[in-house]
């Protein structure tokens, strides 16, 4: 028996590994988006109407058959709403289990509880609160746990951005496009049908990516994995110890032997110096509500604005992400809904990332084995610091 | 590009498309029965437990490996149910997104949701509060929007009642059959299995309707759409602004040129002269439970009785319809449960006009680009007044 | 038209049909291990990735296309989690209705609700308070009605139980396993691929059940069925008519003619005297927590415990189930955690039997109309007392 693979964060995964879930994304997302167009109805007739779609290449049907538990003790929209409809794809079955649904670790004990909903189900995604619980789940689960986001980490985002990334990397070419818009992501007519080649996912130069805000999940899972890719990383956060990344954060850093390459400030405009990408965050997460007042006062003026990047110095075409849902402290509607936007390619980009991990984890239990050169579109590892 | 199609009310379609929708639903109804009958086994032998099926004509499989998310901040059953079990027969998945699960407009603006759950999903059947709301989808969404009920329109229901009729249209005939008792709707041992004609749907002579009650979204869709298709309306709701139809039905009624054909009083007794069908619905609506008492009182004498309709002078062998769920103010049991009474085949059909139109504006995008003369089955499109 | 089968309990059925479903539960069970192991990828090649699985025997797909209903108005983990998983593997889709999403009775009658329901969905799965509300359900339904639970009865469970009984038969032998561990069930590398044989269902020899606890409906289920079996049953609930088991349980007693075969005393010792099984169940159910205290007390010296059992006279080689959830008054963790704990087992099998009933029932409604003495897998209808 193999033994059964997790994945808490993308500090567990070499860069090697990261690198091959985004292509193995963009390869589902390709084969995918073809079935999920419009059926084709030769306009005029309504036979049409009967007609049968022609063969297209199918996406893998690892959980064909199976289910997928949601284990949710917060609400979520993005990341649900992803999971749900990539197990549709892969053949399989979401399970929403909110709140409400089951009281984690109140009417019965998370081991009993992982046990048992592991025992049914071939994979748990799970949303919890303390970052101790949804490692507890794993420990007993008979199946693949995967973190949907815990008060510390937060992978499946972190890679819905690199394949983002990946796929607008022409607007971070040497020679930026004049107009600064961002192309919007392929549609589903621009695809290949049938047997023909899908197209390989652009490579990415690297970037010097700009983090203004708060020191949550997000951030962690972007520090543990950004410069092993080849990215610079610069952060601002106010001066408190309670918006810096915690402990077990560092520690992470220091055993990838990568914490000096964190550029950390207290002046957003110093961070977004030389920016290709600017990212920000809520101030306040579900929870803090109560701490609002005096974190609106903290983070005074780190909304994201072209003024600040202009005063900065960030790149002329810099462009910008957020992982939602949006408030306009963090972010002014002219930059959230501008031409620098990426932030809605970058919502959909959650359904393929979660497809790729459900595929590799809770389907084939490949995803920690895997540490190939040569991969599944002949790609190579780009060379990275670790 | 094909534009984004979105449905509202019937208002938005001819009066073809909207008995196309109706001939569709019946087709699918008819194609789907035999599927979910309970799986013959020679009675006798336990072997015929593993024996495969006889092949049967496949339902439109349109939405096969599709997500359809259901935006309800209403609680609903028929609604809901009707397009879970739809969706399924279709090859999809339908997301129950609930109240509890996304405060639409409140932790994220209408506008983003709309954009992030329709760049993951394949189609958006939304029940909101007031009417702009849905509007707001429909103009941020990427996918096609459907109302599954608003402040202002209901289209479903209506489309639902429209197929009911026509499957009991023998019990309009001009001799009208002698018991009074309506014929359960077909059952899935009268239907033809594997390559076999389909019956077609039966046509339906021009029926005078009476609407009893409050002027809801039920009657809203009811209006706008039995006039153009040659059936005459009559409706009784008490003196008093608030239980008319609001402006813009009635802007609607003068866009298609039928607002002269409505015929409106407060008595309910004229209301239901010379009615073939007599409706109704609920006088105390989600969110009304304060004006409860008033109601009550501004209803009174409203409730359908055989008296009511016996001194109305009803004809002979009306007949009744009500969207449930029901309570006993708007109707006796008497009507309710008796022989006269279609709410339960009405109900089943919930299911089947759902599912036409999340094949023919969900699946295909092609409700909006029919208005061809040649219907599936070689049906013709009745002369109707638009 | 066969007429409507429902299942509000195992006293509905002859002793052959029960040991047909367990029976029936193992083979889909074995049937269905293989396709839910992760998929096979040759080490080391990511072209593995791409490969199509062996072919497998398919389990029966009797829900294809079908929905099912679990109307829930009490919370669920195992039952519901259970029922969705397993509807998936027949080929169909679970739809959970739970007490926020449908106000069961109270926005609507439970007749109409029954009627409406199933005329949507091929089968109702319901979990409701009082054992009237469920009769009220299957007396309106078109479909068939499983009890979930109710205030009576809880047939899946003690279902569930046989299962894993007959899994673990070798534990039961008249030499006793050296270790006292049970072994787990069989994983899914242990079960044949394509073609090959099935393993049967072992042959389980008759056992001295000891139940030490409140008289509730998982109880009241196995006094309908293990004395049926062959099997030995002994009760210990303390003197209050309220820890007794009701009126309607002994009426069905009497009537299947096996009242005195049960022995009841209010001495946990003396129960679990000579008992090769002890089961228990949480001394406080949902909507008894005003009773807490009260409970608590009454119940006192009748955890279940090592030295409860040693003292009783227990056979050596004793085994425990539960139906969880569990609290610490009912087991201790020597016990629960321990090895001669089948709990875990027991409550992946809710899953196995829960699939075998919906098949049955929902599927081929054939469950009530089987008496067959030649079973699917050859085997034999086990000598019972009835």
């Amino acid at each position: 028996m193999r033994p059964v693979p997790h994945l808490m964060s993308l500090a567990d995964l070499t860069a090697a590994q990261i690198h091959w879930i985004i292509i193995h994304a963009h390869y589902l997302k390709q084969t995918s988006l073809p079935w999920l167009a419009p059926q084709a109805a030769a306009p005029g007739t309504s036979a049409a109407l009967y007609k049968k779609p022609p063969p297209l290449r199918m996406p893998s049907q690892s959980l064909f058959n199976k289910s997928i538990a949601l284990l949710f003790s917060k609400r979520s929209t993005r990341t649900r709403v992803a999971a749900e409809t990539a197990t549709v794809l892969l053949g399989g079955r979401a399970l929403f289990l909110g709140r409400e649904d089951i009281q984690l670790g109140v009417n019965e004990s998370l081991r009993d509880s992982a046990r048992v909903i592991g025992g049914m189900c071939e994979g748990i995604f799970a949303r919890v609160g303390a970052h101790e619980e949804i490692e507890e789940l794993a420990q007993h689960s008979p199946v693949p746990v995967l973190n949907a986001l815990s008060s510390l980490w937060h992978p499946t985002q972190v890679l819905a951005d690199l394949l983002t990334l990946h796929e607008h990397a022409q607007l971070f070419s040497a020679t930026p496009n004049e107009s600064g818009f961002a192309p919007s992501a392929p549609t589903p007519t621009q695809h290949v049908r049938g047997k023909g080649k899908l197209p390989r996912l652009p490579p990415l130069r690297p970037l010097t990516v700009a983090y203004v805000g708060d020191s949550a999940n997000v951030l962690h899972d972007m520090l543990v994995t950004y410069p092993r890719l080849g990215h610079t990383i610069r952060v601002a956060s106010p001066e408190n110890e309670k918006y810096r990344a915690p402990k077990p954060v560092w520690d992470r850093l220091v055993q990838l032997g990568i914490e000096k390459d964190i550029f950390w400030t207290a002046d957003p405009r110093e961070a977004v110096h030389g920016a290709d990408l600017v990212v920000t965050d809520t101030w306040i997460s579900m929870g803090q509500e109560a701490e609002k007042e005096q974190r609106l006062k903290d983070f005074q003026g780190y909304q994201v604005t072209e003024q600040l990047c202009r005063e900065g110095g960030a790149k002329p075409d810099w462009k910008f992400m957020h992982c939602l849902p949006r408030k306009e402290h963090e972010v002014d509607d002219e930059v959230f809904y501008g031409p620098r936007s990426l932030v809605f390619p970058e919502a959909d980009n959650r359904k393929w990332t979660i497809m790729a991990l459900f595929d590799l984890l809770f389907g084939k239990w490949d995803l920690l084995e895997q540490k190939k050169d040569i991969l599944p579109d002949g790609a190579t590892i780009p060379k990275a610091s670790s």
